[in-house]
């Protein structure tokens, strides 16, 4: 049956999303490439589930709680992508989880490789590296050095990894790809010199998975890939076809030239990037704009002649970031032909800790 | 007891937001001002009590969900202050609501004031008019014929309203102010010239509250005043002591003059005006600049010279738009003295249909 619910409300199309997991899926077997994708993203244990029975070999997470969330629903390999700082509370649950899954998590210090190693001994990490975002992650070249202070602390040291979020721009995503892969082999190269284990040696994002190639690269963790949103497609890292997730509105007042939908930032998330034409697209209507958001209303002008949308119009927005639009969602109702055929949880929504 | 919590997690200092509270309220009550404060900001029956207990005439809210939340819990003087379309869930709940509190919401065209009187008879309505934030509203001086639409559609016409939200801005809140006393004045007589109620004329925000003033104004409704946010700091709206509501990260990693914190934009919200120095401030480090945001992490530089913070030291972080912050917790820590007292669950968080 049509959805009948009040607005906003988040549809997932479950069959563009499988087309999607199918087709990434296949790339990274086409390429030698393992597939550990970001269920930050989706935070759905359904969406995960699907994307290990095609051929997956485990989720990346962001944070331990979201390790904590898809542990509980069945998912046993886990990446925590990020550097960890083990304070007590969190010490003791990674200790947990890592008596329960197989999980790996992020390192970037010396210092917080001894402390990694004295909260939970013969733990697997990863090096994290910068390939250019700035974010976290050491120089390439030390890497090496990480991974011998990790292996002292008495944590299994398994490769290195990075997130090219410098990719997240115009044109931007070849170079972000190129130096990816060539910190990634100085980073891979710093490690094995040491000693160590570099057989992981992972990267990759939405934006740069195309260009994505083995060697030195043995794996990918795209997240955004799933849905798709407005950001890819003004990257044109992803067509309007391959959208999979939108927020349903109401048109609510008309002024002049312009509507008001009962979704804002709240529901959309206010993630822009400079570069964004506005705060998200218009499924229906690719040449409108969402000119201004507001916390619960998002203003919205059509193309000089286009008609203006009735009051009590319901509108599909396509969020600029879909990541952020998920985390404000307590579900996502899934449609097949334009029917609903399934509720999911947002089961990871606000795990944060 | 000192928290004791994963990072991150949202804390609200009860002895300032008690001070903001009071202040607000004798702010309102010298001016003879209605105070009808926005609950959006909060989310919290605590403190939409603690407001009303303070002498608020009742509080607007932002949604039909957020009304309801807030009538379940006791709050029974309510005004939904954006244009309302009664879409037929939206009428079902509208009619129940209207049964059990006193119910307003606005209207801004005569179609949607003839949806809404055939579908909740009666109904109280403000009519929203435009100041200059160019969202939602009608002109000032359409105001009357609205008004004669929604009195012919058996609603019950209470008065007018308006949102100065372009007094978001540097140097922008007196210049906003006067535009929107001008704008009721004239939108009030339109009414009253058409022979009905102008009885209400509310406006009001939290950057131009210390502005507002009675005649024509009757009722003013500022949301963020009760947290005070990086917004209003840079603003000059508010000072650091008037700061209620921080969250608490860690350090989770140190590279080069940067440290990166466990709290993003999924813990903090996106929202940045182009005026903003950064992404949130730090209530302890009023020179640091929050210059990069990720879904998860913060970027921090310090001032030249200042020491940066250890990993795992904990700081925390003055979201720049408190509103957004709020609705990604579940539950405020509530302090006093430093230490917790009080949980208070984001009752209304997620509410937006």
């Amino acid at each position: 049956m049509p959805v009948d619910l009040p607005t906003p409300f988040v549809t997932v199309d479950a069959d563009v999303l499988d087309r999607n997991l199918r087709a990434m899926a296949a790339t990274a077997a086409e390429r030698g490439l393992a597939l550990r994708p970001h269920a930050k993203t989706h935070k759905c244990l359904e969406i995960g589930r699907r994307q290990v029975g095609l051929g997956a070999s485990g989720l990346s997470v962001a944070t331990v709680r979201e390790a904590e969330v898809f542990a509980d629903g069945g998912l046993d390999d886990l990446f925590i992508a990020y550097p960890v700082w083990p304070s007590p509370h969190r010490a003791t649950r990674l200790r947990e989880l890592a008596g329960r899954v197989s999980l790996r998590v992020g390192v970037d210090s010396a210092e917080s490789a001894e402390a990694l190693g004295t909260a939970i001994p013969g733990l697997e990490v990863l090096v994290e590296i910068d390939s250019g975002h700035r974010r976290s992650g050491v120089t390439p070249g030390c890497a090496g050095a990480i991974a011998v202070a990790a292996d002292a602390a008495r944590l299994r040291v398994r490769g290195v990894f990075t997130f090219p979020g410098h990719g997240y721009g115009p044109s931007r995503q070849r170079s972000a790809q190129e130096e990816e892969v060539a910190a990634l082999a100085v980073a891979a190269t710093s490690v094995t010199a040491a000693g160590l284990d570099a057989g992981v040696v992972s990267g990759g994002s939405t934006p740069t998975a195309a260009l994505t190639t083995a060697g030195p690269m043995t794996e990918m963790r795209p997240g955004v890939y799933a849905f798709g949103d407005a950001q890819q497609l003004e990257l044109g890292t992803c067509d309007w076809t391959d959208i999979a997730l939108t927020v349903t509105a109401t048109v609510v007042s008309r002024q002049g030239s312009r509507v008001l939908v009962d979704a804002g930032g709240k529901a959309l998330g206010a993630d822009r990037q400079p570069w964004a034409t506005g705060h998200g697209r218009l499924l229906d209507h690719p040449e409108a704009r969402i000119v201004a958001l507001s916390e619960h209303h998002a203003t919205v002008t059509m193309p000089d002649g286009a008609p203006l949308p009735s009051l009590g119009d319901t509108l599909r927005i396509v969020p600029n970031h879909v990541c952020a639009a998920v985390n404000l969602a307590d579900e996502l109702i899934v449609l097949s032909g334009g029917d609903q055929v399934d509720v999911w949880p947002v089961a990871a929504r606000g795990a944060n800790t």
